[in-house]
């Protein structure tokens, strides 16, 4: 009889994770009320393990590393099976910084980076506007990393989606409300819905809980308090066309700091570009003044964004955690926690993937998620 | 038997203009095809005789005052076959000006009102703040014109809307190719529309072009050009959200100059402000570069708004017209143009629905419609 996978979220993670699961020789299952709505829907998509080296995150490069690593072959075996565009672009990106103080962090950025013995290349603001010409003269500083690349978050989640559901998985809309052990049999679980439709999986199957946010709601496999310390981190995003006569606008990312505020210009292969991203904990909603900042910054760095069309603001909630690490391990036999990716939920999706695979057949995964662990920051305890 | 009048156009000019033939007995048919998406929906709304007086325009203030007298007395008949709201508020205006330049504008502008007999009271920064404290500290100077009011232009469009179907006026939702004379007697017209659906008209009813920048696409009515030179001007618009614990951020309209350019924050009713207007010719989207001016001078002069929701950028396209005059008249027994009101639809809707009225009973109308010929610009002349 085949294994089941049922993947609780249709988020990226969740896509990736059903379509690694039906290369393992799956069976799967997607409950989601709306695929692609949450954190993935707002994302910028830049695969970036060395242009999001951050201080005091050491524990975040070798996951990043690792999953950019896989992310040309996870691109590879979905296009088998769709023809949907992933919006994946190899061009690489530019790291730039706007006034001296921003060449200055700059300056320290890439020497942390070097130490973490990943590529960077320190270039004069002349070879940066060689290699991108609509870049502001007045950039103070800037730096080349071929290696970070990038894919439409909203496109490639769209193709896993196609893919997996091209290969058989069923799509179940509804929201998960618990998942529980089955008194009679420890080795039998329920996943309960909403709707109170009930699955019942044995202890063959899998259940991978990947429902980002929404997982801090599922209740019934631990005792006590939540062990997923999840909070919504929001982050406001814009999107401009640039017109046809000024296509492309520039063909690599250009990312880097505006007095000190991050601000990243993602081209995209149809014409459009996103902008982002602010990091806030206050509103669920679009900040007047965070457009303001992301423009005006924006325009700085990349002057001829005035000239396009704005189509919209969106503000995305992603699933931050303590430690800024994501949630990713085996709780049990038949469970597997896979959320809690914050900013990196697009970068890491290959490797969460792959690694739910593994932990499900037993086999070994990377050393990398040894503090990933879904316990670690809970007073709870597993409930058996 | 009862009169009919035939509206082409559901914006509004045709909305309120439908009201009014209402009022004088005529039965009503509107024709559009998706009433109040045109430049309606993305007007500011201030019934602002005062402020809005320019140099140069002083064919404008005649029409600009008559009709905002005549605005109470239409809104409150209007509301008494609505439940709707219209979104009207009599608190005022405040004129500022933000730097020194703006502040020498200011006061000419100021003198040029007063030398057209408006009424203005300049005031210190400090009474403006003393006002409406949400100001910045930092404008340079400030008037008062308590006679400028505002509604919101989809809620009364709404209202009015509302108000002619329930007193029985027939809405076609079809878009009108061309009115025509009809050759065996040319007291009829012939009204016809996209679906080939024709309407025939006899000299005891009217037809009114309200039609705005569509009126430019209806032809038959004339030999060669066509005399109306309608050209749209595109103007961005902002939308943000008052978090309840900042309401209301201003009671009365912010509106003047920053660095020149002019800028109006209105504060709405239900907690929401709408931020406009620039003007331009180039592309029929929000421009990138608008919508970023605009958030930086709304924040310069009400910094409060940082703290509000975003909730959208639109952009309309108002009906120019070469001399920024309308096009308002009778140009046969029974057709009426009423059209190009530019950036002063909302305001003038009130006199131009009441002169289509005089207009097709007889009745004497305005001398200030006088320079609004519809045929002033046309080297083209009557189809009779």
């Amino acid at each position: 009889m085949t294994a089941h996978a049922l993947v609780i979220g249709g988020g990226i993670i969740g896509l990736s994770t059903c379509f690694e699961f039906q290369d393992a020789g799956f069976e799967v299952t997607l409950i989601d009320p709306d695929p692609i709505s949450g954190a993935t829907h707002h994302a910028g998509g830049m695969l970036a393990p060395t242009a999001e080296v951050q201080y005091q995150q050491q524990a975040l490069v070798p996951l990043m590393k690792e999953s950019a690593q896989l992310y040309p072959d996870l691109i590879r075996r979905v296009t088998q099976y769709t023809d949907l565009p992933t919006g994946y672009r190899t061009e690489g990106t530019l790291l730039i910084g706007a006034d001296r103080a921003d060449a200055q962090h700059l300056t320290e950025l890439i020497d942390y980076i070097k130490a973490e013995e990943l590529d960077i290349e320190a270039l004069t603001t002349r070879q940066a506007r060689q290699l991108e010409p609509a870049l502001s003269p007045r950039i103070t500083k800037a730096a080349a990393i071929d290696g970070d690349h990038q894919l439409d978050p909203r496109l490639f989640a769209r193709a896993l989606f196609d893919a997996v559901l091209a290969r058989g998985a069923q799509h179940v809309r509804d929201t998960v409300t618990t998942v529980t052990t089955i008194a009679e049999s420890a080795t039998h679980q329920a996943v309960t819905l909403n709707s109170g439709a009930q699955f019942e999986v044995d202890s063959s199957d899998v259940i991978i809980l990947a429902a980002g946010l929404g997982a801090a709601k599922i209740t019934g496999w631990f005792e006590g308090e939540h062990p997923l310390q999840l909070r919504p981190v929001y982050g406001d995003v814009l999107r401009v066309r640039v017109p046809e006569s000024l296509q492309p606008l520039t063909t690599r990312v250009i990312r880097g700091f505006v007095e000190d505020r991050p601000i990243y210009v993602i081209p995209r292969a149809d014409g459009t570009v996103t902008i982002g991203a602010t990091s806030r904990e206050d509103q669920p909603h679009p900040r007047t003044s965070a457009i303001h900042d992301l423009l005006r910054d924006a325009i700085r760095v990349v002057p001829g964004l005035e000239e396009t069309e704005f189509l919209e603001a969106t503000c995305g909630a992603r699933p931050g955690t303590p430690d800024d690490l994501p949630y990713l391990g085996q709780v049990r036999r038949s469970l597997i926690v896979s959320t809690g990716y914050f900013r990196h939920g697009i970068l890491l999706a290959a490797l969460g993937a792959r690694t739910a695979v593994q932990l499900a057949t037993g086999q070994q995964t990377s050393p990398a998620i040894a503090p990933c662990d879904p316990f670690r920051h809970a007073t709870s305890t597993l409930n058996v």
